[in-house]
């Protein structure tokens, strides 16, 4: 059907159905949009009385499924409604009368509008497809293997509608049974291409009519030979969602280059009183080393730390880039109608007492005064932000002034708190940590903007509870991670989807189930917990990036070898399988006991220049594309010279423009923190007493390889 | 059938068949032990011709499925080989010669006995029930959801045979998709009591004849009326495995005793030369502070480090308790001769160049010396073993002297260095690190035995790679697990099972499958990794043990209260519903806005007297049974403040009597690390930066209290 005709077709029963005050399709309706949009389903007839249902089977031929049609029972077999398997007139007559005496006995005052008759479907496998209304991504699309294995196990992949062809075939192999599709035991896969077109086309179907909420097609037989909607099941939304303010990516980029590279901070409640957040801010700008003008508001003073205050923000001169709050919650809008008619452009909200506090109204005055005047919103509820390659502290903290590649965002003020402490114990190197707070306006997707294009950010690790708008985060994701990891740690994942859902498709999506499926297929790198999300980011800005998937462990100590492949099969990394040229290359440098193969076993007893001989093996030879390095603490080789000797052939081939990511697992007495610190300021990722880290942050840097496109091979 | 009629009529047709030189069984040989053992299967006969066919099929009255019987054909259904629901005499007739034709074309040598008539099973759900001889385990038996479920997703469950009643139960409870056998979507469950019934009367079975290699009954067809297995597979052992020397647990105990008590010790190999490991040794047995007499043994001194030198370890005067060895490999056979003559009992063969170098040999002449004079060897290639109450450091390494509740063991020395490293470190309490290497004879079952009645010892961590003899540890964890706990690091677990199996309960127990479900089903704790077991090991004697499942989380950060909620479902942890009078009492101390119900968020800005309160709280309410502590860095309550106030509040309860766990995540800036210091060293397990950790080792706890059954409910 043409894409006009189908559009009318659908917008006219849909509207019918509105008028009738329903949200739930009866099936034949759902028939009318599954031939609209070529979502194949069986041939299908209401009858209305017992002769005509009769006829109806008779022309189909072989045997039918009789199914109630009521407005009012949307689960038909639960109801005695549904009939399987019925062939020949007197077969048909008995079902008929015995579907409608079931529905009457279930609800006596149901509408019974007759009876369907549906070809029968040969037998298949059964999956389900569908698609439901998320309240972050909103219309995603579902797939699994239908029964037990999504209700019980929710097996089940999940993408944002609309999905391309590609999109929807990646699907079919996302589910952990995948291998069912394809044929099991003998028996033939199912035609992925028609199964495929039936995700598609549901996509298609809820993109073009956002009023439509939720879609089950329940289940669908697949067999070789096509995929056939069993139940179409339908129901219309409660309500739209509101439309949010959107900004284009250069609206973004403008303002928050002057957020990020200020050169003229107002602070508003500036105080020259120790133990007060303005006077914490003011002195972290100055001890910060900030370069920039830095203007104190404070109507009550003349001179704060040293420089020259001002009664009110509309005093200040020149161009200010971003005013600073630090005044009570009651007085933030009036101060913020100042900010907004002196044209500058972000406001940085660090006072609580709004949303978090139950104090919506608040919060909902600022935002209407600050999009009025076109001011940007960080917070408010923030312990504000570092610009660390502008020297720039804008908190009321401590200032941090370790340079480097990674911006790390945190919704929460404590998790902000945690950042900055291990990245101070760790000395990350970091371009920028910002605080979110209650997203009133700037939120995850307006930072990654920016940082997907700012030179100094290598890697963006940012943790979040909630996305306002989960597809314009999507969207800056795609766009950043071609170019520099994004790593995420999403709080609340356990927190089940709560959500009431009228189809099986809304139980299952749980908001953690859509979030992960979401979040990987924008290439994004989910971090477990707190602790991982910090450990990536320190290690993926150091770590250069593998040019292929061939993992080499070379180990002292057999012991660490077996828990280092253990971790390389956990993190879905792969055990270079070693070629018989290399593999004799790696015995002239091992004692003939030593193990061949993967893991590269030099045994404990070996100096330095075994470690160091096989090292440059692994560095040399192109088919290896990442070491992984275990060492064993003994007299003959000391933890310092074991680090020594490793940083120093790293750095050769580096300069011989080798770079391949090296990690290392230093097991031995306490020498080894030494030795892991000086390697991993040197490049090399090494940690103490843990063979798992070190082999879990590079598995994350695959994983960012993969989805950038930079290997080969599915991500 | 009586116990000694069923022996004799398996042992009959199990002699038979191997008198043809058979290891497979047919399927009327499979019916003649399923029946000896009670196990159900469906009616059925053998029919060589075609009109014997018709008979038995006309004699079983409903529809049947037609097999072909053949000893030369294992895969019936590939070959063709079964017809299913055949109805009448016609189709018998066609089902006979299909069958008999298949099968000669699929392999024209086959010898064909007959066509099996069977009686054809009701629907139901399909299970698989079998057992399989592990090579560490011997006989277990195991349990999954037919089809899909088991082949895909391996969701299957492992016991050691013989099961009883229960733990066949507990198996159906133990596979992910358990809640289909209860029945899902308004279906019935099955007859669980049958099911585990044929689960139990396998076990027998197996047990019963250890000549048995794998039993498969797949699939067992399950429903609420029954379970029937519709296909019984037997395939004979190639071998038995080798018997074993096992000691007495008394045997054990006196000569571990010794080892880890000593009065004497002598190092044979001794020397005054640095560098050297009989110097090294001899140097920690001093440094170390041992009391006890130490001999130090060469025959080319007169003295070492102050200490009257033997020749020959048989000039040593006294009673000697161990014997450190640190001389070469080739030596050892000579001076363990001598030793076992001196009658010595425990041998630590610290030197390496037998097996783990290929010198398998050397190490079999070894094992046969001491086994001939009754001494027990410790190694070879070890670092040795520290008993710290003992003050006794006989190892290469360095001393160490945190005596506390942990006993450590590892099979590699690489690890044990980890394990001394992170022990400094932290200066985690330490009973005794004990190396394992080789295990030619010491091995985890009688360290078990000894550290389960050692009253220093109240927790013990093993890294092991394999175990010699499974059943022998098993026995002494069950022994231990109720009185302290037992922690886990199987390395090795990803080598997926590469055995040969001719069965798919074989296929599917890939050896970490058993050892994962029999390890659990001991009660040890297994931990994920390297660096989760030295976290374990040292925060599990410190915490107390829960005395209930409620779980109660009091944080100053929200954002921290979210990931601790994560990490506490992660861990299968409950958190408590706050009943409305404790909530009411919590309320009092916190702001209206702070979030009701657990977390009990008491907001970033409070002072460390609500933290006080709050804690005093939670400790006080008998109802609550663990804290949770989340910590958010702030100016109003500095890092140590909160630690002095945590730690006091403990104390004070701990003095009346009130021990519950308490474990917190610290965020904030590096002072934090002072703080968690200063808390664990006061019996509060602290994390700085990491949500995820302080659960963990809360979860590992759990799961000791659970499995040693001090706490009600399911383990």
């Amino acid at each position: 059907m043409p894409a006009q005709d189908r559009k009318r077709t659908v917008r006219a029963l849909l509207d019918a159905v509105r008028a009738e005050g329903r949200r739930t399709l009866t099936a034949p309706e759902g028939k009318v949009l599954a031939d609209a949009y070529g979502i194949a389903v069986p041939g299908e007839a209401v009858a209305t009385d017992v002769d005509e249902a009769v006829a109806c089977a008779d022309r189909f031929g072989g045997p039918v499924v009789m199914k109630i049609v009521s407005p009012d029972i949307p689960h038909k077999t639960e109801a005695g409604g549904v009939v399987v398997g019925v062939r020949g007139a007197a077969e048909v007559r008995a079902a008929f009368h015995r579907i409608v005496g079931n529905a009457r006995a279930h609800d006596a005052t149901a509408r019974v509008e007759g009876v369907q008759i549906q070809e029968l479907l040969p037998p298949g496998l059964e999956v389900i497809v569908g698609a439901v209304t998320d309240p972050t991504f909103g219309k995603v699309v579902a797939f699994g293997l239908g029964g037990v294995l999504v209700e019980v196990l929710r097996d089940v992949t999940f993408r944002l509608a609309p999905v391309s062809g590609d999109e929807a075939t990646s699907m079919l192999d996302s589910v952990r049974a995948a291998e069912v599709l394809r044929g099991v035991r003998g028996q033939a896969g199912v035609d992925r291409r028609a199964l495929a077109a039936q995700i598609e086309r549901v996509s298609h179907l809820v993109t073009d009519f956002p009023e439509i909420g939720e879609v089950d097609l329940n289940p669908v037989i697949a067999t070789p030979e096509g995929a056939v909607a069993a139940d179409v099941r339908v129901i219309l939304a409660e309500r739209q969602p509101p439309s949010r303010r959107r900004y284009t990516r250069e609206e973004i980029l403008t303002s928050m280059r002057r957020l990020m590279e200020p050169s003229s901070v107002a602070v508003i409640g500036a105080s020259a009183e120790a133990g007060k957040i303005g006077n914490s801010v003011m002195r972290n700008l100055l001890d910060g080393g900030f370069a920039g003008e830095i203007h104190p508001v404070n109507p009550r003073a003349h001179d704060i730390l040293g420089r020259k205050a001002y009664r009110s923000v509309t005093d200040v001169p020149g161009d200010v880039d971003v005013a600073v709050f630090a005044i009570p919650a009651r007085a933030v809008p009036a101060a913020l109608d100042e900010v907004g008619r002196r044209g500058i452009p972000n406001a940085v909200l660090i006072p609580s007492g709004f949303a978090e506090t139950g104090e919506d109204a608040l919060q909902d005055e600022i935002v209407t005064i600050a999009e009025r005047h076109g001011v940007r919103v960080l917070g408010p509820n923030i312990y504000g932000y570092y610009a660390t390659w502008q020297d720039l502290c804008a908190t009321f903290c401590t200032p941090y002034d370790v340079k480097g590649g990674v911006a790390l965002t945190s919704q929460s003020g404590g998790i902000g708190m945690a950042i900055l402490g291990f990245a101070r114990t760790t000395g990350t190197g970091v371009s920028a940590i910002v605080g979110l707070g209650n997203k009133s306006d700037l939120d995850e997707d307006d930072l990654l903007t920016w940082f997907g294009q700012d030179p100094h950010t290598d890697c963006v690790a940012m943790h979040l509870e909630d996305l306002k708008d989960g597809r314009a985060f999507v969207a800056a994701a795609r766009e950043t991670v071609p170019r520099k990891p994004v790593v995420v740690l999403k709080a609340g994942r356990t927190a089940a989807g709560a959500r009431a859902a009228g189809s099986h498709t809304g139980a299952l999506a749980g908001d953690d189930a859509v979030y992960d499926d979401v979040l990987r297929q924008a290439g994004v790198i989910r971090a477990p917990g707190l602790n991982d999300m910090l450990e990536y980011a320190r290690a993926l800005p150091v770590l250069p990036t593998p040019k292929g998937d061939n993992v080499v462990v070379i180990t002292g100590a057999g012991g660490s070898g077996v828990l280092l492949s253990d971790a390389i099969t956990d993190n879905g990394l792969s055990l270079m399988a070693i070629p018989p040229d290399l593999d004799t290359a790696f015995r002239r440098f091992i004692p003939p006991f030593g193990a061949a193969g993967n893991p590269v076993d030099i045994t404990g007893g070996e100096p330095p220049s075994t470690y160091e001989a096989t090292i440059r093996l692994g560095l040399e030879d192109p088919r290896v594309h990442a070491l992984v390095l275990g060492y064993w603490h003994t007299v003959v080789t000391p933890p310092m010279a074991f680090a020594e000797l490793t940083a120093r052939v790293v750095a050769e081939f580096r300069e011989r423009g080798v770079e391949k990511p090296v990690v290392a697992s230093l097991a031995g007495d306490v020498e080894v923190e030494e030795a892991c610190r000086y390697l991993y300021a040197r490049g090399v990722v090494a940690y103490p007493y843990t063979t798992e880290r070190p082999v879990e942050v590079l598995g994350a840097k695959y994983r960012w390889a993969r989805a950038a496109g930079l290997l080969g091979g599915p991500s």
